[in-house]
């Protein structure tokens, strides 16, 4: 099945063709996220049509349309259901009507860091674990968890994809969401930088100490959702090789799995994790497409 | 449908037989939990025997056993999958078999907290919510969910029941569980009363900062899972028309849900919620029993 993707990130639009498993073509665009959603959407389409001319393929060889959208998203009814600053107006559009009206197509939209799950799960590290837990952590920190081969979704979107949001250190720093000491309001690259930027004096032994957080966050998302594997990634994923021991023994030392031992490991579709998982997503939300 | 049922705690055995969402008689027996689960099966026996003979039936009037245990379960097997002290013979023991060839009857077993939570879901607060948090606050912290009208239980049972173990408190103390700065080690009535013990000039306002731990694990638990409704249940609930505003003020202030407010409600069965659960649980695990 072929498929047009895009994984609308606050800074940059990253937009593909997809097929089998395949980022057949990709391009980026900035996302002027400020100036709401709207304005983008002929850009999605434009680059899409390029990207399809390239390939030398039609919009008739395209089943659908797969979206990572950030924020919580209602799957069933495709509609955004918060806002965070960026895109504000997506909450008001009518996606599936521009999909159709415009282009022609059905389509599918998912919270960002359940497809870039999605997408490890069934072409990257995860595959074949049915059991994961994966953790982006950039300028936010976003979660994915599939348990027993069944997406976490909960009835209003919000379950797995808030883990981010859950304190891990009481009395910590005030989180956009309004929780306090949130693992993103603690240790999300976001927060680290503006840490560093007020702190003149900021040194390796302090970042050490927030990096230390998403460890302790990561056991506490496999306390949570009791997964195989813990998939790490994000921004800070290019400091994989000291990132990943660390974490490894700390949910050695600290996890309590009496079964057996949760395997860390890193992402490896990186950018493309979301955009493969929209064709999953198109299979899942429109099971009759060809 | 009646049923045995029992709710195995540290200290004390809950024995009851239950019909149509009804405790139709119950018992409490001395748990002697360090002395193992083996030397217990006769007691229940016996006290099973007792109740039934007061009400007037048989052992042919029961369609099979309901049991909530402290630990880790494998709902499918019956089996019990990890020991704390309490009970440590169980994990060698098969409930099914003791079952089946002393009293002639399928049994099904799941963790207490679950079971709690499932018994308030079935016949109690939690009645007609089918998206559902329980924290049951005693001498330990037990978490069970509902997600959808399904049970959260992951692949190897620790989903949901592990809440308590999550960190609240990064570099606090370290908890029975390996990890550190969990609400169970920071905010359960086992360590308040530790606590408490060795700090001679404890007061109420350490008091209070430490039950705010529960209410920071309870914003963390909606964040977790999603649910409409947080029940609160355990030997912490006497003190329940301090506790619920508290909680619920802190999770109107704190718990991002741009969908409508959670609420926070007292769990309304006490002891028999555990009880009252194994009816269900004996149907889903044995779905021909009458």
């Amino acid at each position: 099945m072929t498929i047009r993707a895009c994984d609308l990130g606050g800074t940059r639009l990253k937009i593909g063709v997809v097929r089998d498993g395949i980022v057949l073509a990709q391009t980026v665009e900035p996302a002027n996220s400020k100036q709401g959603l709207a304005p983008q959407l002929p850009v999605l389409k434009a680059a899409w049509l390029r990207l399809l001319g390239e390939l030398k393929l039609t919009w008739r060889d395209c089943a659908g349309i797969g979206v990572a959208f950030p924020s919580l998203i209602d799957a069933d009814t495709g509609r955004v259901l918060a806002q965070y600053g960026k895109f504000a107006d997506a909450m008001g559009l009518d996606l599936r009507a521009w999909a159709k009206d415009e282009l022609g197509l059905p389509l599918a939209i998912e919270n960002d860091a359940r497809m870039a799950l999605i997408g490890e799960w069934r072409a990257g590290a995860g595959r074949g674990v049915d059991d994961l837990v994966m953790m982006t952590i950039g300028t936010g920190l976003g979660v994915g968890v599939l348990i027993q081969g069944r997406l976490l979704r909960g009835k209003h979107g919000q379950a797995g994809v808030l883990g981010g949001h859950t304190t891990v250190r009481y009395g910590g720093r005030e989180c956009n969401c309004g929780n306090v000491g949130c693992a993103e309001a603690e240790a999300s690259t976001a927060f680290l930088c503006e840490l560093a930027a007020c702190l003149p004096e900021w040194d390796h032994s302090s970042l050490r100490r927030l990096a230390t957080l998403n460890y302790a966050l990561a056991v506490n998302l496999i306390h949570a959702y009791d997964p195989e594997m813990v998939i790490l990634g994000g921004g800070i994923m290019a400091s994989a090789e000291v990132i990943l021991p660390a974490v490894r023994a700390h949910v050695a030392r600290h996890a309590h799995t009496p079964w057996g031992k949760v395997r860390v490991v890193a992402g490896e579709l990186g950018d493309r994790a979301a955009l493969l998982a929209g064709e999953w997503l198109v299979q899942e939300q429109f099971p009759n497409t060809r």
